[in-house]
C-alpha cells in the first residue's frame, strides 16, 4: 500500500468518522479480559459507542464467548491466575478463528512476572499493543523514542499505540500523532482500559489495524474534550464522557480532530 | 386464590406502591451472587431502594450471609468456578432456610455449559426466573410465545419475568404486561442485573412471587422513565436512575404505571 | 509527646488541610486489597485526592506492588481465598518494608470466620482499624463505648476509627470526635471503603496515625457535605463527592470542619 509522505489530518479524522458509523451499524461483539477495576466502565464505554461487550473470565466458557466475538481485548490489570488461564485460552481461540485482538499491558512496570507474560503474549500476534511510557520501557527495555516505537512495530509486526500528552500510533510504516484528549482522563480509573476496548471494537470493523487504532484514540480523545467542557471534576467527567461517546457524530470528530500522520522511512 | 378475569392496571400499580413502602420500612437484606461488571451498580440500586445488599462469593462465608438474608439473587454473568461453588451453597442454604431466590441466567445463549447449569438451577426451586428473549430460547429450547411462557411457568412452578420492549410476567395463572421503561436502559451495563436484584428484594417483602415480580419491574421501569427525562446519554442516565429510585414514591408509580394484567386459561 | 488537655478544633482541621496538600504534592502509591464492589469507586476516590491507586490481588504479584507502595489497605469485603492469600502476603511485605497499613473489617458481624481472620490481622500490626459499631462489637466482643475504644486502642497499640453519626478516632491517648459527613454517604456502596483508602493514603504522608486518621475522616466528611449540597440523590451524590475531593482545598476544610479533640486519661 502506498501512502502520501504526509497524509492530511482529515484522512485519519474521516476514517474515525466512518468507523464510528460502522460501530453503530454493525454493533460488534467485543470480549474483554480486563481488570476488576475497569470492567463496569469498559462495558459502559463499549455500549455507549454502540458495541456489545462481554466480560467472562471462566476457563470453561471463554472459548465459546471469544469464538462468537468480533474482537478481543486482553488487559493485564489485576492479573491473577484466573485471568492468566483465560488469556491463554482466549488468545488461542482468537488465533484459530481470526478474531483480532489488542494487548494492554497495564502496570508491567510494577511486577516483573507480568512483564514476562506480556512479552509472551506479544509473540502470539496481537494486532495492537496499547500502553504508556513506563509500560513500553518495561516491555521492551528502552525508552519509547520515535525510532524505538517504529522498530518495535516493524520487528513484532504489531501496531503500537503509545498514550501520553500526544498519543502516537505506528505500524512501522506510518506514524500518527494525536493531540486530542484532556488531563481529566488521567484522573479517572479505567479510562485507558476503556480506550483499549474501543480500539478492539474498531479492529472489528476495520482490517487496517493502524487506521483502527488511530481512529479509536481520536474518538475517545474528542469525547474527552466534549466531556471536559461540562465536567466539574473527575466524577462528572467519567459520566460525561459516556454521554459524549453516545452522542458523538462524525462531523464533530472531523471538526475537533488534532492529528498529524506521516510515512516513516 | 381467585382473580378477576381482567385485573385493573391500578391493582399491580398499587401493589408496587405498597412494596416500595415495605422496602423502605423493612430494609431487607438481599444477598447477590452476581457478575463482576454488575456488583457495584446492583449494590447502589438496592441501597437507593432502601435495601441492604451483600455480595460475597466466598464458599466459606456465603452460607452465613444467605442464612441472615431475606432474599437471594443468583445471576450467571461472568460465571466462573468461584461463582458456581457459591451458587450451589447459596441455593442449598436458601432452600433450607426458606429464603426466596431469583435466577437471572445472563448470556446462557452464549455458552452451552452455562445453559445446562441454569437448567439444573431451575430444578432447585427459584421463585422467579428473569431473562430476555435469547436467554429464554437457550434455556427452554423454544421462542418465548405467550403459550410457551405460561407452559414453562406452570410446569416448573416458577414465575417467569421476560424482559423486552414490553416486559411479561407470568406464574402460569396470571400474566402482566408492563410497558414502562426507556431505551437507554439497554445502553447501561448491569441495568437488567439490578432489576433482578430489586425483584429479589420485593420477594423479601411480598410472598406472592408474581406480584413481587410485576411490582419490581414497574418500579425500575418508572424510575427509568424519570431518569430519561433529565439524562443527556447513558452515563447521566445511570446516575439519574439511582436518584430516581431513591426519590420514587407510590403516587408517582401509580400515575406512571402502564400495565395490563389478566388471568390465563 | 505532650498534648494540651483540649486541643482546639482548628488543630485537627489544620492538619487535614496540610495533609491534603501533601497528598497532591507527593502523590503516594496506595495498594488496596478491597472488595469487588468497591474497587472502582475506591480507585477513583484516591485519584480524585491526588494519589496513585493499585488493586491487584494476585499472589504472584502483590508483594512487588506492596513493596513499591507508600501505604496499604486491607478491606475484608467479599473476602475469598484469593483475597485471604493476598492479604497474608501483603501484610508480611508491609511489615518487612515498613509500609503502613489500615484494616477495614467489613461485615465481620455477618460471618464468624471473617471475624476470626480480622482478629489475626490486628495482631500483625495495622496502624489503624476503621470500622462501624456492629463490626467493633463482632471484633472485640463488646459495645464501642468510649472506654472500650480507648482500651482497645491502648491494648492493641492501634488507632481505632469508628464510623457513625459522629466519627470517633482514638489512639488510646487522644480522642477526636468528628461531626462532618452527610446521611447520603450511607446510601452509596463503598463510601466507607473509600474513606479507609483515603485514610491509608494519609498514613503515607503523616507518620502520626491518629492525626492521619482524623484528617482523612474530616476530608471525606467535608467532601460529603459539599457533594450533598448539589446532589439529587445517591447517584449524583457519588459523582459529586469525587468532584468535591478533586476540588477540595485546605481553606474549605478549615472552614467546614466540625471536630472536637481531647486528651484521654
Amino acid at each position: 500500500m502506498q501512502h502520501s509522505p504526509a497524509m492530511a489530518q482529515d484522512d485519519v479524522a474521516q476514517i474515525a468518522a466512518a468507523l464510528l458509523d460502522r460501530l453503530r451499524t454493525r454493533s460488534p461483539r467485543v470480549h474483554c479480559i480486563t481488570n476488576a477495576v475497569a470492567q463496569n466502565f469498559t462495558a459502559n464505554a463499549l455500549l455507549a459507542a454502540g458495541c456489545q461487550p462481554s466480560m467472562t473470565l471462566s476457563a470453561e466458557e471463554i472459548a465459546a464467548f471469544v469464538g462468537r466475538s468480533h474482537a478481543l481485548l486482553v488487559n493485564l490489570g489485576t492479573f491473577d491466575r484466573e485471568r492468566r488461564e483465560a488469556a491463554e485460552i482466549a488468545v488461542e481461540t482468537a488465533s484459530q478463528d481470526d478474531v483480532p485482538w489488542v494487548l494492554d499491558p497495564v502496570f508491567v512496570d510494577r511486577a516483573p512476572p507480568r512483564a514476562a507474560f506480556a512479552r509472551d503474549l506479544v509473540a502470539l500476534g496481537p494486532k495492537v499493543v496499547r500502553l504508556n511510557h513506563a509500560e513500553f520501557d518495561a516491555l521492551t527495555g528502552g525508552e519509547p523514542t520515535r525510532a524505538a516505537l517504529v522498530a518495535y512495530a516493524r520487528n513484532r509486526k504489531v501496531v503500537v499505540g503509545l498514550s501520553g500528552e500526544t498519543d502516537r500510533v505506528t505500524d512501522g510504516a506510518r506514524l500518527a500523532l494525536i493531540d486530542n484528549g484532556h488531563p481529566l482522563m488521567a484522573k479517572v480509573t479505567a479510562m485507558g482500559c476503556a480506550a483499549s476496548a474501543l480500539l478492539a471494537a474498531c479492529l472489528a470493523v476495520e482490517p487496517d489495524a493502524w487506521r483502527a487504532s488511530a481512529a479509536a484514540l481520536v474518538m475517545i480523545g474528542v469525547a474527552g474534550e466534549l466531556a471536559a467542557a461540562t465536567a466539574q471534576g473527575p466524577g462528572s467527567f467519567a459520566v460525561a464522557i459516556l454521554d459524549a461517546l453516545h452522542n458523538l457524530d462524525g462531523q464533530t470528530i472531523v471538526a475537533q480532530a488534532r492529528i498529524k500522520s506521516e510515512e516513516v522511512n
